[in-house]
């Protein structure tokens, strides 16, 4: 898999991406604009607008007719990230210090806020109801899994369908909205921007369960941020939701997760016994399930560069190691 | 003044803002609901609401039509509540416990980021783009100005000019924007629209003076927190700003201004001063001026009880104890 040569199918779009996101995170205060400079340069996938261009280019629009779209999609990301951070006192993230370990709670509040209403504001040059209401509806959703994983720290007997439905709420219907929205800008028909849709939400089902197995397994250099941070949160993924069941040493996991303040010997310990009962594996199978999901709605999709592209990334998210 | 008198010409509309309010923040996870609640029955002049809905009277629109955009207005409002309570460790607001007191600091700021999100929601009904549009300009300048006190804490060279441009944004813009888009909703013409967006940001910027003015002067029990909260965080308002020029007194009070974790009698000391030099009567006079303005913007609106409703407020505003 050679990730350069497919995203460099958006590439030179993507960089007009970054080079709008710095100019709209601009503000007058100096402070403000800094801390939102620091996160757009701490980088990232770009995974949201990628997919909102790539959709809208499967329906033939330019570029020009997406951009404010992808830009906000990005924002409202980055304003979830940085929340996220204050929330969970995140002193590092990709790599870097954070804009709460660097500018304090106060000022990650305002600038998670900040981005957020910008975003708004790209989203309102466009005259399609639909554009304003399925962001509403999509961020509504985000906070209430948001309120899900925190109502649900430490929380052993969590079903199957409780982690899809948090992991759904989390990451996939941002994903899946970018991918609809970028049909809807482009004026595609219903049934586009249905497998659209569908395609974002299979992929970033997959997306996060793959996440979650990389909190887990990654080499923490590539992660950015130390490994097993989810289980030290209390945070129940799938390769855990596996492991509590079929694991021999169930008692033991038991102890194990539970527990509050682990040390990382722990953590390693908790890793070792999800890993050796197939834990890893039965999630990335699942995860696997999801992506021939999104390739069989990719292939509804009108033929073209841009399809394909939906259809590579569908290998990508398997095989990434960060 | 008979504030009840006055408060009847909106009052039945106001309880179907109150109820559809609880109805809007309904959520479907327990302490998020309940978080929400607690919000909204803490209360609140819902000054937002009564003026979007006296605009729309003006313009002749029915309270269906408005509805909507006023609970929005709400709970824009509240969400900037919820994390300024986060901010600033308030355990109190209104005499009652915040919301951060009583569930926390991730639960707070959730709640704040879903209320905005849910105001959205309700924003996409209306297929006219200047909604969201003004909406979220605001929004942007809101976080601004409160980034723009954060940046002013305990600085006490601050101008008249400074402080006026930061409670624009954090006070009479959202104000202004409930007047404006009461108006744009009912379909208004366009100076008629301007009237009113004037009238509110000239009647916001006087209620702001006059909460900063009730900040030293209040009864604390009417006012639902100890008096002297803006002191105790440095944040300089315009009896203060006055003060430190025209009192005899003025290096003590700038050692009291300027010193960080005030004792009360330190707080109350500051006050004494700043009210024995006139500095209470001369923000009051500067309010009183802005209340003009409002009352000559009203005078140019379509005659009726709506508008002398409007016309009655400003006189509300420089009276109210709370």
């Amino acid at each position: 898999m050679k990730e350069l040569a497919l995203w460099q199918e958006v590439q030179a779009d993507l960089q007009q991406v970054e080079a709008e996101l710095l100019r709209q995170v601009d503000a007058p205060d100096p402070v403000l604009s800094q801390a939102a400079r620091h996160l757009v340069q701490a980088g990232g996938k770009r995974l949201r607008p990628a997919f909102a261009i790539l959709a809208a280019r499967c329906c033939g629009a330019p570029l020009e007719r997406i951009l404010p779209l992808a830009v906000a999609l990005e924002m409202i990301h980055m304003a979830t990230l940085v929340h996220d951070d204050v929330i969970d006192a995140s002193p590092i993230r990709r790599g870097r210090p954070t804009v709460w370990a660097r500018w304090g709670q106060e000022l990650s509040l305002h600038t998670g806020d900040y981005l957020f209403a910008r975003s708004l504001i790209l989203v309102a040059t466009y005259d399609d109801p639909r554009i304003p209401s399925v962001l509403a509806s999509v961020s509504v959703k985000m906070v209430q899994g948001e309120i899900q994983q925190m109502a649900a720290a430490f929380d052993l007997d969590i079903t199957l369908r409780d982690y899809l439905d948090r992991i759904y709420r989390k990451t996939a219907l941002l994903i899946a909205a970018s991918c609809e929205l970028g049909a809807i800008a482009a004026g595609a028909d219903t049934a586009t921007i249905r497998h659209l849709r569908y395609y974002g939400r299979n992929l970033g089902l997959a997306f996060q369960i793959t996440d979650d197995v990389l909190d887990m397994v990654a080499d923490p250099e590539q992660l950015g941020k130390p490994i097993g941070g989810d289980l030290r949160q209390g945070v129940i993924t799938l390769p855990a939701i596996y492991a509590l069941q079929a694991s021999p040493k169930k008692q033991k996991l038991i102890y194990l997760l539970g527990k509050r303040d682990k040390t990382q010997a722990e953590i390693q310990e908790a890793i070792q016994l999800i890993k050796d009962c197939g834990g890893i594996k039965y999630a990335l199978d699942i995860a696997e399930g999801y992506l021939e999901r999104a390739r069989k709605q990719a292939s509804y999709l009108p033929p073209g560069v841009a399809r394909d592209t939906l259809t590579s990334l569908t290998y990508y998210i398997r095989t990434r190691g960060f």
